[in-house]
């Protein structure tokens, strides 16, 4: 049967027409001027987004990349990193530390929680000589569906003089960062989540203080160095040829973000993530993180007693169309993920419900039909936030 | 607050990508092989649609312009022809038709309801002396969401010489007509609907009964003259400059048509239909048409007492991006009519029936939330007619 496509999942999201539309203009030098304007003008956007006066350096890479940027260019080998990890990304953060010889300590949290502040906290204050060099924290964390505060953790690191590295490669974009105010020392991102565009392009941000650390650091780079990025970029270049049909997506993109408003998107992802918890608590299904800690760009579901997260996934894509994600590492097959980040409306929360009760009721769950719609339904309407 | 747009209205209807970047392809010359190539190809998927072997003739117009093309190319001034109507474009048939000097007959049903064959029997039978030339039938009435039984009245008019003429602009490639096989002397149709392609294009298809009574007809034409159609059609040419970018278009539509196959495509429409009536029904909304004869591809809905229907428009297009039509001529204002024709998938329906509810609900009417959403889960659950 004809089904339209719904991609539900925390990346790569849906691309906006307008966006598609932009990537089908004819390619350009990227030596040229018509470049080098557009670059310095999607540039300027970054760093309205990121909230930063410093420069926003564009790598042709997918997420993972600004998070090896981050390292190389922040760190040397045999520095003490602090590697706090409530899930999958966190740990990734921490292993690509360790493998360029960065000496790794890992600050864990129960996954399905956030990392608390006092912990955090407490260990700076244990490390009376400083031997830390850099805390690598993720904003959101896409495996569990769950949000640091960024803000209380940055304050947490008081005078501490370690660089605070923040992943906001499943955040920016769709939850609040202020990099500058909050006193975030380098942040990073990618192209495919709440920015809109394909994979395909990595960010780094880094403020003075980073910018001493990469004068000090001895790590090996090349490709990743943002010494040489940050040079073509005062020429509105790149060092290395960038995939010019993305950035024409991402200045239609970043128009989008500005004529929709940052602080409206803030919102409207909160409106989806509320509605869309209502929706599944009401159908008695279990969520991994608690609300005051859950992301408003992924939510992550236990599934039901009884079935397999693959068949709630096979139906879903199969019969409606909806692409869901499942669990990665120790929540495989415990968990599925619904991805609501990016260019997703409320219609989309409803349609998503409305066939999960479907799917649940043809694998047998007793679910009373319509009871997630209509709390999805009750969320929308309390919330009273249309413009 | 963003919205995705769903336009749930009986045409124009959605254009799936795949057609639409079909008509992004560089203009080609209409006078060129190519061209004639790809014509030639499209007017035979086309004769497959129709369910015919003879020409199906392509015009540069709106639908009505089809309607006028069967008029000036059938009849002569003077010539009697009922008019069969069942609504607004049952009427307009019949006004083409007087126009051009046509002395017209009208045998007309209550709007909602669907032509009575055993009247059409009895009409044709008290015409003795053959008088009447011509039938106009509307397939699928628009403006009241009422299909027409095209067999039995093909059947009612018995050995009258009549010449059979649809009106399947809403119908053709979503509700079931046989040209050949139910006796049917010329069938026409438009672009935007079913055939899921912009509005731009119309189609006339004659059988040898048809082009008999066009070598007799004395209407004045030259635009409409299906005669210069035929023959230029015959070297895989128009006789005017054809909409290159749209037959583009229709070259992919029509392979998303027999992907897909027409009797799947019939039987989703049953289905889209079947489950939007059981969910408004839910509701405590009441329908125009009884099932018996409701169409597949469009539904019109009385208003709840004490709210206007532009409010119920206004809300489900500025809230959730989906737009539904409002009622025309004697129906202005007491219905709203819901398309769902063409590239039109279940999540459509359950996304129009939960946005609904919330419309509803905002200005003041007692909806239980979810009842409606619910109704319409059982009648897909209840189909299983997967693939």
């Amino acid at each position: 049967m004809l089904k339209k496509e719904y991609l539900m999942v925390p990346g790569p999201t849906t691309v906006p027409e307008r966006v598609l539309q932009a990537m089908q203009r004819p390619v350009i030098n990227h030596r040229g001027k018509q470049y080098e304007t557009m670059f310095s003008t999607i540039t300027a956007k970054l760093q309205r987004l990121f909230n930063t006066r410093h420069e926003v350096l564009t790598f042709p890479a997918a997420g993972t990349g600004s998070m090896e940027a981050a390292v190389v260019n922040l760190l040397s080998p045999g520095d003490k990193v602090l590697a706090v990890s409530i899930g999958v990304f966190g740990d990734r953060f921490g292993q690509i530390a360790a493998k360029f010889d960065a000496v790794v300590e890992k600050l864990e949290f129960p996954w399905g929680t956030a990392a608390a502040a006092e912990k955090l906290q407490e260990r700076l204050k244990a490390d009376q000589r400083h031997e830390i060099k850099a805390i690598l924290i993720t904003h959101n964390e896409t495996s569990t569906g769950v949000t640091n505060d960024i803000k209380a953790l940055a304050e947490a690191r008081g005078n501490h003089p370690a660089l605070l590295v923040i992943d906001a490669v499943s955040s920016l974009g769709a939850i609040e960062l202020r990099m500058d105010e909050w006193g975030i020392d380098a942040v990073i991102t990618g192209s495919q989540k709440a920015l809109m565009i394909p994979p395909g392009l990595a960010f780094l941000a880094m403020n003075d203080r980073a910018w001493a650390a990469y004068e000090a650091s001895a790590m090996p780079k090349f490709y990743w160095d943002a010494g040489d990025a940050k040079k073509a970029l005062a020429k509105g270049q790149n060092p290395y040829t960038p995939p010019v049909s993305l950035l024409f997506g991402l200045e239609e993109a970043l128009t989008l973000i500005e004529e929709e408003g940052i602080d409206n998107i803030i919102k409207r992802h909160c409106l989806l993530a509320k509605a869309l918890r209502a929706g599944l608590k009401a159908l008695g299904l279990e969520l991994l993180a608690e609300d005051a800690v859950a992301s408003t760009g992924v939510t992550a579901v236990y599934k039901p007693a009884g079935i397999e997260t693959k068949d709630i996934q096979k139906i879903m894509r199969e019969r409606f169309g909806i692409t869901l994600a499942g669990g990665q590492k120790q929540l495989e097959g415990r968990i599925f993920r619904i991805g609501h980040l990016g260019y997703v409306a409320v219609t989309d929360i409803l349609v998503t419900v409305a066939a999960l009760e479907i799917t649940l009721t043809e694998l047998g769950i007793d679910v009373a039909l319509g009871t997630g719609v209509s709390a999805v339904q009750w969320a929308i309407i309390k919330e009273q936030c249309w413009q």
